[in-house]
């Protein structure tokens, strides 16, 4: 198989780069990196990603790390498989680049800080701290405000079809609906119709599957 | 003109998308925001960009935001302009992907820290906080620590031209190379070539020369 993905099913990146490579109906080969044991930060992971984080991406002679890049990588390369998830059109395309960065700049933060708080702690038998709790929820529900105004216009984040700006929030708003923080996205009906419908993808279902059997 | 600018010249983001339109030779009409008036946060600026954060662009029809995506959007649409700074070929890209990604996710936080601490907080008479300032320029002391590296073996961030990827760095390089932080980047000879390289384009001079103005 030519492309290799190194990663962890539980990490949001990782999960992010499975769901564009189902979504694109490609197949690949899926190489766990145990980050209990520090893999990550080791030979041979190193070699694709310096920084020594998950996932790295092989596909035969390029090696790529950080998922967005590796998704925009897919998305363009295998623009004629699956799902079409970005555009050729400079300004189609400036849109879902818009919803990109948003995603990672202003809904990306609070989001994982909740995550971590709300998923990982609990997880780890680690007590979770309400004030940090608060305080993300605050700037996540400003995030979702501006949101339910977006998706009155259009039926995704970047136009009337599901692109790459949807695609990357699905991980972390997946880990948020299993807990007190889905109020967050339930109180506001748009955004809570755009959560339904794109949680419901069979190509994320997959991603879904492979974690719960982890 | 066709394109329009609107926002501050003191702003690392601002700075990011002036330099972009030099690199291309393309003619743009500045509006300047005002931010200690809060002009950011108020109509009509907010229509351009709901998150209330500098700067916006409008082209025709199209409005953007978010410096990164606006960047993205300038290099494709106007390819055949001024200095190419993006690829078609979809492996080429990916590498640029990643830098840009990097630049984003492990430069951007600690040097905006430090400008922060360093260039901001004396200028508006606040006392800096030694503890930040350590903290940063160690995150920051090992991003250049693998810039080093990866600047051994191509001439810029992303290959053996310069791309979009060196030219997100420079507002934030700029103003760290006026204090103390400098010394992060003069200490590896590869980092410094590639700082005093970047930072002598005329395309940039240009805008510090703008901010000095100011």
């Amino acid at each position: 198989m030519a492309i290799k993905v190194h990663g962890n099913v539980m990490s949001t990146a990782t999960q992010r780069v499975l769901a564009c490579l189902n979504e694109k109906g490609l197949g690949y080969e899926f190489v766990s990196i145990d980050m209990r044991a520090g893999e990550h930060k080791k030979e041979p992971f190193t070699t694709i990603n310096p920084f020594g984080q998950v996932p790295g991406l092989e596909d035969e002679d390029l090696k790529l790390f950080e998922s967005r890049a590796i998704n925009k990588y897919i998305a363009y390369a295998y623009a004629d498989n699956g799902t079409p998830l970005v555009f050729k059109e400079p300004k189609k395309m400036a849109i879902v680049g818009v919803g990109l960065e948003v995603e990672a700049h202003h809904f990306d933060g609070p989001a994982s800080k909740l995550a971590w708080e709300l998923v990982v702690k609990p997880m780890k038998g680690i007590a979770i701290d309400d004030a940090i709790v608060k305080e993300h929820e605050a700037q996540l529900a400003k995030v979702l405000d501006l949101y339910e105004i977006r998706l009155t216009e259009c039926k995704y984040l970047s136009g009337d079809t599901f692109t790459l700006t949807d695609l990357h929030h699905l991980p972390a708003v997946t880990y948020l609906m299993a807990t007190p923080a889905k109020a967050l996205f339930d109180t506001r009906p748009h955004v809570s119709a755009w959560v339904a419908d794109i949680m419901a993808r069979p190509a994320w279902q997959k991603v879904v599957a492979m974690k719960n059997n982890n």
